[in-house]
Parts: structure tokens; C-alpha cells; sequence
């Protein structure tokens, strides 16, 4: 089996330090706890910014702090950047970060429905993003929150804007959306072209043991306080608590942990673009 | 294996009488059409409103004109009335048809891309349609175009809103939305709980395809030219032309058809029910 | 869609003319009910052997009686030879129709439960059979009981004694083997390796629900006495009858029907290997 | 989710000393290995017999030495005998060990390939075998190497002589039979009837990923020497290590350790039942 990819989703767009203190928020916390995590083993950060207040930004202002904090203090490691929906509907503003030029970025491709709202990712704008990663050679990450969504990717593949071999994340867990259980991730990983890789991001109580599924599964791990704020026994989570616990349980099966370069060999990220990102700070 | 119900989608939103002069667009055309099938062995009809230009329409004197001319020439057909989005995003406007007490009303248990649109069906218009079907005892025709829609209906069931046994329709096919094979078929009738109903509506090519594994599978069927205006020779399709080949499909296979009343037994529909629209109009 | 291969199981060695007096069982009924199944649309021929008393037999000059028939009645049509194990539990008498050199043999490649009897296929004798299949270059059509009996295939080919692309034929409904049903079909067709081809042999009542299923799924089709003996309304069946019933289905779904030069290029069986067993007769 | 339920198959048929010097083979060293893994947090123990010669046995006064040894040690265990065929073809011989009255014995309930071998279990068999669990109140543990086996334990429950709530335990992983993968063991999961437990026993180097998988999907547990002799990490195992391991992994994810009462619980076993083996000694 290949080595086990362990991406770390830091903060995202919802959770609060009022909901889980270790939350880091600053460009500085984040940074700080990119490098304990990775010290834990992760390579893979997804990363969402927020304003002074803590609410969600698109503002690239405060992505370049926030890259520059982590290529810091951990300039190995593989950053993407999120391009999700919750922090506005303008279309430039969403694809903003892929134009930094990180190696990855976040791409839903579809629409689903989420704790309140509809999260919106029409037609027209799959076609805009999918047309910008295609311009800029950034990798995208597929965020599939219901089948569909493979589908719609591939559609976006045979017009010529993203090409193999794809990275599937899938989100399971969230309400309204596709529940977290090992049989439909077992389901959404027979969907995807082979040659493609994916891990799982299990949302709330899915998290821990959908990763655990991954592992044993051939596939990849999301954690992270964007997804789950406690450990199972109820304790509140931190992200290099949740890393520490993912690699214990891959020790345990038996399963290797991917360094940074390992992992980019697997994702078939070019080196060369690795600190790309760097000359647009 | 239970007879088959046999759903006609008799003119939806979308289609033209320029794309097939075959749609019935007017009330009376929709009776007509209404009774050409039922004579070919369709007891199940799915409706949609359209005004005097041809366009979408929710208005309810629309709805009550249609009702009017289908009871007319085919009392004993289930009518199914659309509370589809397409024609507005107003709230009230589409839950007024429920509100006629026909026997049925479709119901999309959430948000999805379709082409050119997100078809938007938020938390709050799930909670909302669900109480009135609650209060009305209309009974949902549950429209499935991604698996994370079973799994919000369940959330609705467990809300104490809807209730089971449930009737699922999975449309599958629809550009935006889950693609139509029989693998993703089967995966749908795997999730839905031990007791309840479903058939299966192939969008464009996938129609008869699904519809005869349904048939096979113990499913039942839609087919219609709001989901389908081809024949699968490429000939242009009418409603009674579809009905007539899925009972020929049928009878190859040795199901029978069920008659309207044998189909209000398989739906749990209480007799009772039948005509309280009847006093609405 | 690829054109539809129709396979007739013509025969079998459990049917007797008492059960069903439409039974082909001399070499003079089967050329017969060959050439009538061809007419109709089938191509590919699975062929068992009866002696004067109509018990199964492997003697191969009945086989040679058999193929002399056949082919002066139907001279273009795929002959396959059974390799099954109730007609005896002697090897070289279950290898000896391979090694007359029809177009295909089957190839059981497990053992599992049938009414009364273990059918027996051990691990030794998998192995003897693929070497003669590798020495001759006659295909396999392998037959498949039990999902592991996939597995067993791929590790026959990954010792190089059988070569992709592979065609298998999931048998099912036999009592103590899988059960015939669409979502069992389903899953044997994700087991097995991209490239290959597959057909579906229900047995009895499946016969005619997994044909129509694997019309529409993109499989082929095999029918025939030898699996069932009657049709969906309990009538007797015979071989052609169930082919023109496989025909009028594939074209109400809008599915071509291959000739057997066709099958051929879907089978990558090399045209010149057609009459090698012409020689050996 | 239900507590879990570890089992372990502590000696088998196959494995010798000279394998895995941990192998526990007398009555005294199979005894010592319960109480080690009954300390560690294992439940339930799947038992062989070996004669003085260390070679696989059916006689039933090893049996009985082999409970006396195990009930002094550990009077809270739930002890299943194997009634498996390696060791000798004869019925009776094979039936035995469920005279003896234990809480649960295995039941294997077709026939597939092991390496070398074809393991028989013929219908006739299984018949016998059912009344004999029906007869004595004894639980099978159902032993399933291929999805028929399924349907084959369903169609003895037809008959009446075997009844629900049933408990399946999938061996995955064994060459000849079904592979060892999470794909294999979710569709396994998904054909048993509602109301079922079930757990899964990998064979080689499945044993520890499936285990996992089973913790994460709601099933329960089996390992140990029977079916694999190496941690994953390359070294020798031992039962009590394996048990560990599991227990370990099971902490990891929050999934509690069921006790011996709590398993009989869960798997519907009468607790008066407990002891009745004592009388038989």
C-alpha cells in the first residue's frame, strides 16, 4: 500500500475559539500549528483565512500572511488553499487563492445543501475555476459532497480544464449532505477513474473512524478542527492531537506515513512548483 | 414481485412543443394525454403547470384547470402534483399545489446542480414543505437526484414530518446530478429503509435503460417527456409511445401492471384520499 | 454500447426431454436448435455432450458428432465446449473437448455447492486446466459461481497460464452457489479487471430478469434449456423461443445484436482459430 | 455502537510450532492462551483439537480436556468448537463437538477452495448438521468464504432448522475463496438479513486491516493464530499480542470492549445456557 498522505484542515470558515480554544485563527497560530502537526506527521495543509474579527475572508492579503507564517516555520510542507463558498459568492474572490499560485486548492464541484444553507457552486462557476487551475497548473483537490460531483468533475475533465491523475477528498458526515459510513465511501472510491487518488475528511463523530477506514482502505486522511472539534472520547480536539491519533492507528495496521515529497510524488505535484507561491507574497 | 407502477412526467418544465410536438402543454392536452396512457397501463401522473405562453407556472387556478380536465376524462389515475423549483423560488408558491390535497406532490429533499442553475432546496424550505405535507396528509414522492437526499429525508422522518413507509424516485441522468447506470441505481435502493416504494426516472437516454432494470429489480417506473423526448431508436417520443413500451418490456419479463387501486395499495394511499381535490377546485 | 453477444446453453447434462420435450439432446436436435437460435440472433454455442441414453457424457467422439452437426448446419456460429465436472471427475476426460480445439471451452475456476453435490474444481486441477487452455489458445468463457472464483481466475493469470482480456460468465441462482439477483450482478461486474467482457446465465426464474438486467448494464446474455426450462409465464421454453424473447428486449431498449464475426472482434478470438477444430474431427 | 466482541481462533488445523513457536497446541497451553486474551479484553474462543501428535483431531475427549483446561482458567468465556473438515470427511465425526453442548459452535455453509484442497461441505451436510444445532440449542457461528454461503444459511432457516438472529463471520482473505478487502466485506454486510451481528476474520496479512475496518463499521472481531501468524510489522505473533492490538486500535477510534455477559447479550445467547457443556465432561 501506498504511504498514507495526512492532510490537516486548520481552521475553516465555521468553528470558533469560543467552540474549541486550540483553534488557531491568526495567521501566526496557524502557522505555529502547521509545525507541530507536521512535526506529528502531516504534510498537507488546507488552509481558509479570517479577518481581525475571526470571521471568514477571501481577502489575499491575509492568504500571503498566512503562507508566508507557514513557509516559515515549515516550508516543506504542501499548502492548499481553500476556495470554498461560506466567506462570499463573488466569483473572483473564490478564485483568488488558486491565482497565488499554492500548490493545491480546494474545488467542490457541485451544489449541496449544509447546515443552513445552500452551498452554491453553479455550472458556470465550476467551468470559471475549473478554466483558472487549468491556467495556472495549480493541483486541485476535488471536494466531493455527494456522488454527483465525481461526475460533474469528470465532465470538466473531458472539456479540457482539469486532467488526471485526480485528487478526490470526500466529505461525509456534514447534514445535508452524504452521510459518514464506510459503505458509501466504499461506494465514491468504485466511482472515481483509476489512477486517481482521494482521502476522506469525516465530519463531527465521522472523522476519527473514516479515517481509520482510509487507512485500512488504500486511501488518504483529512483531519482536522474544520471537521470534528472533539476526540471520540468527548475531549475537546486539537490538530496535532488528531494527527498524533491518525498515526498511531496507521502504525498499528502496519501503514507508512508519506513525508512531504513522498506525498508529492503521490499526488503528482511538479517539485518545481513547490515555492511558486513565494513570488506572489 | 409487486405489480409495476408505471409514473408518467407529462410535460415538465423544460421541454417545447418545438423540441417535440408530442408535449402536452395546455390543460386539455394534458387530459388527453393523461387518458391515451392510463388506457396503455400508466396510473401514476406527475404534473406541471404551464401559463398560456407555454412558460412555468405555480398559479394554482393552472393547476386546478389541469386537475379538473385529467378527473374528467380519467378519474381513477393518481395525480401527482409538481412542487418543483424551476417555475419560482417563492416558498408559498411552491407549496401551494401541496395544498390542493392531491394524493401526492413530488418533494426534492435537497439542493443539487442542473444545467445552467442550482436547483435550490434549502434546510428551511425542507422543514418547511415537510410540514405541510405533514398537515395535509399528502403523501411525498420523495425526488432523489443525489444519495445525501435519502439521508435528509430520513432527517425529516425522524422530525416527526414526514412519516413512512416512504415512496422514493430516483431521477438519475440529469446533467449537474447523479449519472444514470444501474450501478448507481442499486446503490440508491440500498440505502432506503426495509418497506419502502421507489422507481426509478432516467433522464434523456438513461430512460428506458433504468426503467427496464427497475422493472427487473422490483421498481417501479417514471417515464415521460419531461425527463425523455427520444425513443431509443432517436424517433421522437410521446407519452403513451413510452408507457407502451414499458408495459411490452414488462410483459416480456412476466410483471404485471398494477391498476390505480392496486397502486394505491403498493403506496400505502388511503382510499379516502382519492377525491379530496375534487372539493378544492 | 457494444452489440449484444447471445449465448445459448443448449443442452446441460441435468435436462431430460422428460421435463421439457423441447430439449436438444442427439447432434442432429442440437445442429438443429443451433441453427434456428442462430436465425433468431444467438452466436455463441455452449455445447454438453449426451450418450445414446441421454446421460451426460465426455467422450469427445460425441463431442466430434456434435461439432460435425453444427457446423455443416451453421458453419459461422462460436462453438464452446463444456469443461463442467458432472459428467465425470476425471481429468483428462474434462480437458479432452479443450484439446479438440473449439473457438472456446468454459473454465469453472472454484468449487462450490449445486443440489445434491459438491461441484468440485480443486485448486489442482484449476491449474492442469489452464495450462491446456494456455498450450491450446482456446478462450476461456470462465464460469462464475462465487465471487472468489473471480480472484481465482487473476491468479491463474498472474501464473501466465490464462490471458486477458477475459470473459466470464457470472452464473446465477443455482441453489448453493449466489443467488440470481441484479445486485449481486452488480458486484461481480466491479470485481473484474477493466477490458474484460461478461455475460449473466440465470438460472431458472433469474434467467430471463438478469438477461433483460444485462442488457441494459452493457453486459451479454446467456439463455438456454440447459439453465431454465420455462418462460416468465410458465410456459415450456425452448432454445430459439428464448433467443427471439432476448432480441425483441435488446431492441425495445434500443440495443444492436452482434453477428458472430462481431462477437468475435468483442471476444478478441482470433478469426483464424475459427475452424481449427475442422481438423480435428 | 455496539461494544465489541473479540473473538480468537486460537490453534486451528494448519499452523504448527514450527511456524510460530506461540501457537498454543495441548489442552494446558490452549487454556493459558485464553486466559491471557481473556485479560486482554477477548470474549469468545473458536477451538480445534490437535491429537499428542499436534495433528488435527475430531476426537471429542480432546475436546472435552481442552474445555475442562480452558473452564478452570476462565469459567466466563464463551467457548464455540470448530466443527471444520480438515480434520476427516465423516459426519458424525464432524458433529460431535456440538453433542458436547458448547454455547456455539462454527458452521460452515457451502464449499469453496482452500490451497490444495477443496473444503466440502455438501447440502446433505449442512442439513444434517443444521438439525443438529436445532436439535441441542447449540448457536452457530456461521463461517462464510463466499456470498452463496449466505443464502445457502438463509434456505436452512426456510426449512426451520436454523433461526435469527443470526451470527456471521466472514473469513476473507483465504486463497481459493473470497479476497481480503473492505470492498468484499461491505457487500457481505450488506446481504445478511437486519437484525444479524457479524464479524470478520482476514486470513494472512488481512487479519489486522479488516479487523480494523469491522471496529469502524459496527461488526465485531476475529483474530488469532488460525488464521494468521505475523503482526503487521513482519514479527511473530501471539494470540494475546493480537488481542492487544485490537483492543489498542478499538481505544483509538472509542469503540468499548465488550465482556463475556455483554457478548452473549449481543449475540442472543441464553445464559442458562453458559454451562451445559460442564454435564458433558
Amino acid at each position: 500500500m501506498e504511504k498514507l498522505i495526512i492532510t490537516v484542515a486548520l481552521t475553516g470558515n465555521v468553528p470558533t475559539k469560543e467552540m474549541n480554544p486550540n483553534l488557531p485563527v491568526t495567521p501566526e497560530e496557524i502557522a505555529q500549528d502547521v509545525r507541530r502537526c507536521a512535526d506529528a506527521g502531516a504534510v498537507l495543509f488546507h488552509v481558509h483565512a479570517r479577518d481581525e474579527q475571526g470571521r471568514p475572508t477571501l481577502d489575499v492579503n491575509v492568504f500571503k500572511r498566512i503562507v508566508r507564517a507557514i513557509k516559515e516555520v515549515a516550508p516543506d510542507v504542501i499548502i492548499q488553499l481553500s476556495t470554498g463558498g461560506r466567506a462570499g459568492r463573488d466569483w473572483d474572490a473564490r478564485v483568488a487563492p488558486v491565482r497565488l499560485l499554492p500548490e493545491m486548492a480546494s474545488f467542490t464541484t457541485g451544489s449541496n445543501n449544509l447546515p443552513g444553507i445552500v452551498y452554491e457552486n453553479p455550472p458556470q462557476f465550476l467551468e470559471y475555476l475549473a478554466k483558472v487551475f487549468n491556467e495556472t497548473g495549480v493541483k486541485p483537490e476535488i471536494e466531493v459532497f455527494e456522488a454527483g460531483m465525481i461526475n460533474n468533475a469528470l465532465f470538466l475533465s473531458k472539456k479540457g480544464w482539469i486532467h488526471p491523475p485526480f485528487h478526490f477528498d470526500f466529505v461525509l458526515g456534514a447534514p445535508g449532505a452524504l452521510p459518514g459510513s464506510v459503505k458509501i465511501l466504499q461506494f465514491l472510491v468504485d466511482l472515481i477513474p483509476a489512477g486517481s487518488t482521494w482521502s476522506v475528511a469525516g465530519i463531527g463523530r465521522a472523522e476519527i473512524p473514516l479515517a481509520t477506514a482510509a487507512i485500512v482502505m488504500g486511501g488518504h486522511v483529512r483531519v482536522g478542527l474544520e471537521d470534528n472539534l472533539y476526540m471520540p472520547d468527548g475531549s475537546l480536539a486539537s490538530n496535532p492531537g488528531l494527527v498524533e491519533k491518525v498515526v498511531r492507528i496507521a502504525r498499528e495496521v502496519g501503514r507508512d506515513i508519506a513525508t512531504p515529497d513522498e506525498a508529492r510524488a503521490i499526488l503528482s505535484l511538479p517539485p518545481e512548483r513547490k515555492n511558486r507561491i513565494l513570488e506572489m507574497l
